[in-house]
């Protein structure tokens, strides 16, 4: 696991230098690192050892991972647009048990509490350990250090540069389908399983030695969209079924009803206007959490009122989004996935409702990407603290349960808002110091709680911008000191041990920070 | 130039072992060759070293070149989307001669008349060679042996299996971009200038180290749809003009309007039907020339009579294509390049006009490619000789004059048709043996001709399939003899000297021919 020792980084955390084996760099700040050499180099194949006709179906998965020559130590990627309906990873790994694989490496996008069967596998050898985000209880059971190698979290797009840059080499890419044709071209739009975009895949389906796609739904080529091109696909294999479909979209998402969360939500969309952000031709990210939600409906009707019109607004979208479109609020919705039936039956069909990847928004190793052209992106935490550093992937316990997604990416907007209850469920929001940093305080401008808003004081610009509003703007101390006083004091300590087992990478590979084992 | 010895290929003929000081590997014959090795691997970069704003404009394409780090020797890269109405190709060349670069290898993806001043620039040292289909002047040129390097003449999917396998490195790809946002996002689809894909410097934007986009149509972000993606450009340069609209789509493309043209298309058409090809859900390819047009119309005409669709056809499109995609006649038309204005407005607006690449359409080293998968292909020839064999690429005097286009890899069709004349401007076309062979015969399997229908023998199948229709099918040597019989004998073998000028590559990368020097 921990192979190696630990070095303080710039963020002044304590982080491994060998994980799994490898050797990290250490976090060196926002920008500071400079990546040397190539990007990773797939191996060259050729027609001529693939079927004319096209036809890449073989009967089943046991008989497509026999065909790219499965054995133990191999890297499995899967996806997670299924989200927590996903059958398809889970059908790869059990698949690989049967055929005795052992001490694989599971790579998903994310992992979701339907993914808890991994823990047998795990138990059983199968899988030695996993990197990419746990929710629930996969990232219990690596805080318990029951894991054997360690975790590793990336952000969507710290994935795909991880996948790009060779830091980590996938064997094997499980591609689960809504929509596929005999060739391999796939998409997430169309089909009983549709989930909206398969973006999440795109590196492994460009980077991976072999890639499967898996599909409930095989259409005559050629399938179009085409997200996933047949071009990059070594097999199709059909099933009766990807994924449950109730799971994998929501019928709606819905917006909170809690009077405290509709506060801060109204907060946020008042600061967006008050700051001059919302302005015709501007854009935003939220996410579909409730306090997103019910910021977009606030700021759409402050948008009416002022008559602005957005150029793009950042999806995740939902039915929300899907209005502003509809209603002309805004040009396009730039997708990374779809979080309800609205948005997939918009994706399908809308033009201006566009798919978009980790490469085109997130890939920091790129030349620019999509986050830092969006004037205001609104994000969620577990805790911030008085630096504004934030954490969004251990609680206050200590206990991993959150993927970091695309919330470091975000950060790089022109203008990161933290929407976040300054109590939850009795334990404070705002700390002294994160258990966990997955953001520094540098890309972190304002945090909107439902008793004050916080400006970084390094954005002098906003705080300028907003003086003279009726905005409660307060230092964050004073909000933190308030909570404190109203619950009886700081909140307790993360009872934690000093062995890492797992890391969390920011956006250029580098260790940002490490989550401990929690005393047993 | 041709620094090495001359070897006998699998095709019988002699090519040269170094090109451009580059060791080659000889043709072994369809299928034959086994690439090793890894893709090209593009250096990693960083967000942090892009503007945050995503605005990458710079005032102009010399300031581009200049931070792209020009030099001599270096390889510059456009594309023929533009065709002969390009003015960017020779901008960017005319501007590395301005800054003093020297022997310059240019790399388009096909050239045209427009682009003869390019001869100048050769003559002054600018540029030492070409890579890339020479039409008209440029090929002359080469014929005369006036060029300093040798041309390497690649079909489109061979141009991005060179530059996918890192056999050819391109320095700074310079895009024509007909919209284009200040990020880089870019399509060919919108604007002025419109061509309507931008397939063909897919490969450019991927594989250079340096990318430069150059417009006369910047749009707010997002330039949708996003055929060229900003994550992979360097710096957008706008100009007044890209090219000349009038020349980059014509107004309506022409069907022919001679007889024995009109004839050859109609028995094009009738054998597609009487060999069963023609059935529901088929699929075929035909270019924009005028006998493929007759034979789109023709078989239109069967198509509804029959009461058959088909699920796609491939374009080069025109409003021929245009009409049997909006009159349901096909479901979808997948798309290389549009020629007329019709093709161009139905790419911009209908979902079912898709635009391809040569990724995905024709690059042999890649997991399967579309070309395969076509029912039917239609194309021409300078030449077809009794054993099948074809040339496009020069004429019975030797001089080339044509690119290769995406004729090599449409061969990979089921069926491959070679509409010709049997006699052209008083030259046969049929002949003993071609002067340069760009395909071999065991990929075509029938010869149109106004006086009958040539099967290759190997396709018992379709003999079988047409036997007792009313076609004129004759063996190839009965046409060849009847029309040396009409004209007073064979044409006159070319006058050439030993000396290889330019290389006919095939789309696995090897060397399938010489063009030999013409005698003064």
């Amino acid at each position: 696991m921990s192979d190696g020792k630990l070095v303080k980084n710039a963020a002044g955390r304590p982080v491994p230098t060998l994980v799994n084996g490898k050797e990290q760099v250490p976090y060196l700040g926002v920008g500071a690192y400079q990546p040397t050499g190539a990007k990773a180099a797939p191996p060259i194949r050729s027609c001529k050892d693939y079927p004319p006709d096209g036809d890449k179906r073989v009967p089943d998965l046991r008989t497509a991972l026999e065909k790219c020559g499965l054995r133990s130590g191999m890297t499995i990627s899967s996806h997670h647009h299924l989200r927590n309906g996903d059958k398809v990873g889970l059908l790869a790994l059990r698949t690989a048990a049967e055929m005795g694989a052992k001490d694989l490496m599971w790579l998903p996008s994310a992992s979701f509490p339907c993914h808890e069967p991994v823990i047998e596998l795990m138990e059983q050898g199968v899988v030695h350990h996993i990197e990419g985000s746990m929710n629930g209880p996969l990232g219990r059971y690596t805080s318990e250090g029951k894991m054997r190698g360690m975790g590793v979290l990336r952000s969507h797009g710290g994935r795909y540069q991880a996948i790009q840059d060779g830091d980590v080499h996938i064997d094997i890419a499980v591609i689960a389908a809504p929509s596929a044709d005999p060739f391999g071209n796939a998409n997430g739009s169309h089909g009983p399983s549709a989930c909206g975009s398969l973006g999440f895949a795109l590196a492994d389906s460009i980077y991976a030695d072999h890639v499967i796609v898996v599909t409930d739904n095989l259409v005559p080529f050629p399938c179009i969209p085409w997200q996933i091109q047949g071009n990059n696909v070594d097999y199709v294999v059909e099933v009766e079924s990807i994924g449950d479909p109730s799971k994998i979209v929501s019928g709606t998402t819905q917006i909170t009803r809690s009077p405290d969360r509709l506060l801060i939500a109204e907060y946020v969309a008042r600061f967006v206007r008050e700051a001059g952000i919302m302005r015709d031709g501007f854009s935003f990210q939220a996410g579909a959490g409730g306090i997103a939600l019910a910021f977009v409906q606030f700021l759409k009707e402050m948008m009416k009122e002022a008559g602005v019109k957005a150029r793009f607004v950042r999806g995740g979208s939902t039915q929300y989004l899907v209005d502003l479109l509809n209603e002309g609020l805004t040009d396009y919705i730039l997708d990374g996935q779809t979080f309800d039936l609205a948005a997939v039956a918009s994706i399908a069909s809308n033009p201006r409702h566009v798919a978009t990847s980790p490469f085109t928004s997130y890939n920091y190793h790129g030349k620019g990407n999509f986050a830092s052209l969006v004037d205001a992106v609104v994000l969620g935490a577990t805790e911030v603290d008085v630096g504004f550093n934030a954490n969004v992937n251990t609680h206050s316990d200590g206990i991993l349960l959150h993927g970091i997604g695309g919330w470091q990416n975000c950060l790089f907007s022109r203008c990161t808002i933290l929407a976040v209850p300054a109590v939850r469920d009795r334990v404070p929001v705002l700390v002294d110091e994160v258990t966990t940093i997955t953001g520094t305080g540098e890309l972190i401008d304002v945090v909107v709680t439902e008793r004050g808003i916080a400006i970084n004081p390094r954005r002098t610009d906003l705080l300028e911008a907003v003086k003279g509003s009726n905005l409660p703007i307060r230092p964050m101390e004073a909000i933190k000191e308030e909570v404190e006083g109203i619950i009886g004091g700081k909140p307790e300590p993360p009872r934690l041990t000093d062995r890492p087992v797992a890391v969390i990478k920011w956006v250029d590979g580098t260790v940002l920070d490490s989550v401990w084992q929690v005393e047993g």
